[in-house]
């Protein structure tokens, strides 16, 4: 088993940056603006990913947990075989005058070149969603930052 | 153990990705300016990082593999506690008409936050090396991308 983690922190208020992942709203605001579905605890969300408006995927989760303020925990329930099973979770915390969120995307099987991509696009989402709560505005799909040749 | 992963890819030529993370002047574009050493192999390069023009850390590592538009590997031999003894890996390859880069930040102990931390950290890192093959212009310290309250 091998896990992505990054860390993120802002300044921007704690409130704000839980609603930003805790919610279908928040969340279309910095991964995939095509985000639907119910975010309530074991609701399902589903994310849609497009380029130059073709469908390139698709990422299904439900949501196992959320702890206002502290904690969104989900399930991946449908997606790219590598996807299927791994748990997908924001631990955030007050630290001085900053907002930590602590990301981890857990339970892959192996360290797969496509492991490696979506690292990379883990941050760059994640980067996307500082910037939301920093100033409205984040860079979703299909916005988002091209880093490879799967972009 | 656990490891940090990424792959970044661009269409700019395999040399120029290579020489990027092959040598001193390449690496001093993209990770840190003061960027200084030998990087032939056996040779130990030193990287600082300044914030504020004040000292914020050291890393040296020594040069353990060069391999020409292939692979270039470090062992960390001197920084922060939890990077000692890590290793440090960019693999090269072309495919179509683009040169894929996979990173591999090898051998940590605990996945402790200061992980999640470079984590992230080495996903900008690795946009800043993109950015410079393909502009010419990089983002190494001390003008890089600031992800949290550790920098």
């Amino acid at each position: 088993m091998v896990d992505i983690l990054h860390k993120i922190a802002t300044k921007a208020p704690l409130e704000a940056l839980y609603q930003a992942v805790a919610t279908r709203a928040g969340v279309a605001g910095w991964w995939t603006a095509e985000t639907t579905g119910d975010s309530q605890v074991g609701g399902s969300l589903l994310f849609r990913f497009t380029t130059k408006g073709v469908e390139v995927g698709t990422i299904e989760v439900k949501v196992l947990e959320l702890a206002p303020n502290k904690r969104v925990l989900w399930q991946v329930t449908g997606g790219p075989q590598e996807w299927l099973g791994t748990t997908i979770s924001f631990e955030l915390k007050q630290e001085g005058e900053f907002c930590v969120l602590l990301f981890r995307h857990q339970g892959w099987k192996e360290p797969v070149e496509f492991m490696h991509h979506c690292s990379t696009k883990w941050a760059m989402f994640l980067m996307s969603l500082k910037e939301l709560v920093e100033t409205g505005k984040g860079r979703p799909s299909p916005d988002d930052v091209k880093i490879d040749d799967w972009n």
